[in-house]
């Protein structure tokens, strides 16, 4: 009798975030007193707007606490179609966004209706950390492509043409990326929908990121073609991260099998969540997000040369999100011990590249600019005289 | 170029609820001023209780909306632990609960950590039409095993063993059931679970229904053996369902893999629900549910000889939940027709068994009593016109 757990094979491949052992540590630090300067969390430090909170409250004291339809409320539905059409200028028909638990939700919903067992799907090598695990959970393959300077740490057509085989069903990339804080071109972005769908295959565009951009606001992939989907959240930009709530804009022949599936594995997205998430869309609500946005220019436009100056690696100036990824070559050739020793000795915290890929891990951490300026000044100062 | 969409095969698999189309039309109906009694719908008409919308209105006001750990709130696990020392006098160490995002998260992580491709779970048929999905999800095999009135709508250590495969890697049970809301007595799960462990296996047992039971209160399977998963849920007895909140406990050798799945699949379980629940067990909600539990077994007392004296066969008097699962087969042999025509010409809606299942599921449908005593008596008189 075998008494080993039994424990399905992909778990052997499904990573835990890295960055959660040195977040531990960083707290058992500070419950002995030390102040440590976080620089690893990827969550806004600002609470949810007050107008939310706000719509929040009404919808408790109303008990608007049922299910709702698995595709989500209608009347969220066509707020975020509305708001295509303000911020972005295109036309989304509300019947073609889905309302889900977080983006982890909306991804987990497309590559459930895309990845058969053996599909593979390519992205970008560093990216977020659970994406290659939404593929494996269906026994699909994540392939990641190696991305640095040259393409802004992006996924190219060019790139997708040398990368593709036969078993692709689907592209995804991320636009501001995580951890790279880089965006693609629209013109790219195009180019990609056209080349994924003459393999018959889709793109998936991940802009969660969308609404903390630093320069020309980026387009939307929305509207861009007929093969691509976009997944979106309220947590980065709207500031609701634990209400768990994100969409996706799906094309129309999907929109019935991702509700299938999303009536199956979910039921629906948090009640609560989608009424107070009305209020993300309101014009008070959009100015306490855009001067939070400001803040976030300012904390990068701060923290980019400071890191330069001290010897970080930072080729390509992050237009968006809230992260720098750097080269961290000149102090170490394991990033994952620099990070433990920089948590030790000088009390700051960020994200080793181990958590993000393979390519160029050991030689690149992630700083998230997610905590003041104040503390930001501090954390550069104790990185300063520990490298010194 | 194909252009028809590719879409995986999985989805050929994976079933809408048919009742979302009766609901459909019961609301285009109503739409037209028909008044329609509904007993489909398997959600307390309750709204949640009282001090639990007060907890969440205290944690908005707070803004206590950040992320949490992926296993949830420390001081939520401990007190469901603690909930299951004064309930059950059991002693469940908090360490191996995981909180999630209802049961239907906690599903899909059980299932994600246990099932490879290929690997077979048995289940009842009928039974909650998610749970097969949850399997086919993975890529494994749900094996439907049917049941009747000769075990009380339950699979039994017979059962197993005589539907057994060297594939077999789990068996699945819910007590009280959806739809037949009959109970496992304890010695059955017991026997069942040492059944399961000598098969190197796991018993995955659902008590989402818990705390909605009208005898003797049945007993938790959560310390019955170290190769029982336990889902729970604060959807029906603690009447939280748009709050999406459930729970896990998990053998110690599991829950890291849960853990790392979480993190990865949903993040965290909402966190204004996760701080709302923590009301869910003061006393005062505790003499709330404890008075719904009393209309709920009133209703189930009016509601049981009614439906047999029309003719419908409803041979185990169920002991829990909210439904009454009743063969029709003296009225048609297609209880999905039935409930069409009982829809359109009674005003009526109600649940047919193809939801459930396959086995003998044209002979027989759900009625849930999750509406008042006046409107479970008028369904009651219209079927009674309707069938007469």
């Amino acid at each position: 009798m075998d008494r080993s757990p039994h424990i399905a094979g992909r778990m052997a491949d499904i990573a835990p975030f890295h960055v959660m052992d040195l977040l531990a540590r960083a707290r058992e630090l500070e419950a002995d007193g030390r102040r440590i300067v976080h620089m690893e969390i990827g969550e806004p430090d600002f609470d949810s707007p007050e107008p939310v909170i706000r719509a929040g409250i009404r919808a408790l004291a109303r008990s608007l606490t049922h299910y709702t339809p698995a595709v989500g409320l209608s009347a969220l539905r066509e707020a975020i179609s509305a708001f295509y059409g303000r911020r972005y200028r295109v036309t989304v028909d509300p019947a073609r966004i889905i309302v889900t638990p977080g983006a982890s939700g909306a991804l987990q919903l497309v590559m459930g209706v895309l990845v058969n067992p053996g599909d593979e799907v390519l992205m970008a090598d560093p990216g977020y950390p659970c994406n290659r695990h939404f593929v494996r959970q269906y026994e699909g393959r994540a392939c990641p492509v190696p991305v640095d300077r040259s393409s802004a740490y992006q996924l190219t057509t060019a790139l997708l043409r040398e990368h593709w085989t036969p078993r692709c069903v689907a592209a995804l990339v991320a636009t501001p990326s995580n951890p790279t804080g880089t965006l693609i071109p629209q013109a790219e972005l195009c180019a990609m929908a056209h080349f994924t769908s003459e393999q018959g295959a889709v793109l998936i565009v991940d802009e969660i990121y969308h609404g903390l951009t630093y320069g020309q606001p980026p387009e939307t992939a929305a509207a861009l073609a007929d093969n691509v989907f976009v997944v979106n959240s309220f947590s980065k930009y709207f500031g609701m991260t634990g209400w768990r709530l994100g969409w996706i804009v799906a094309p129309a022949p999907w929109v019935r099998e991702i509700d299938k599936l999303a009536q199956n594995i979910f039921l629906a997205a948090p009640t609560l969540s989608q009424h107070a998430a009305l209020a993300a869309f309101e014009p008070e609500t959009q100015e306490i997000l855009d001067r939070r946005r400001e803040v976030f220019r300012e904390r990068r436009n701060a923290l980019l040369p400071a890191l330069r100056a001290l010897g970080f690696d930072i080729p390509v100036a992050p237009q968006g999100a809230f992260y720098l990824y750097a080269g961290c070559g000149a102090f170490t050739d394991d990033s994952y011990a620099f990070s433990r020793r920089l948590l030790e000795e000088a009390g700051v915290a960020i994200t080793p590249g181990i958590d993000f890929g393979e390519f160029r891990a050991a030689s690149h951490v992630r700083f998230a600019y997610t905590t003041s300026t104040e503390d930001l000044r501090e954390g550069v100062e104790r990185l300063g005289r520990y490298l010194a």
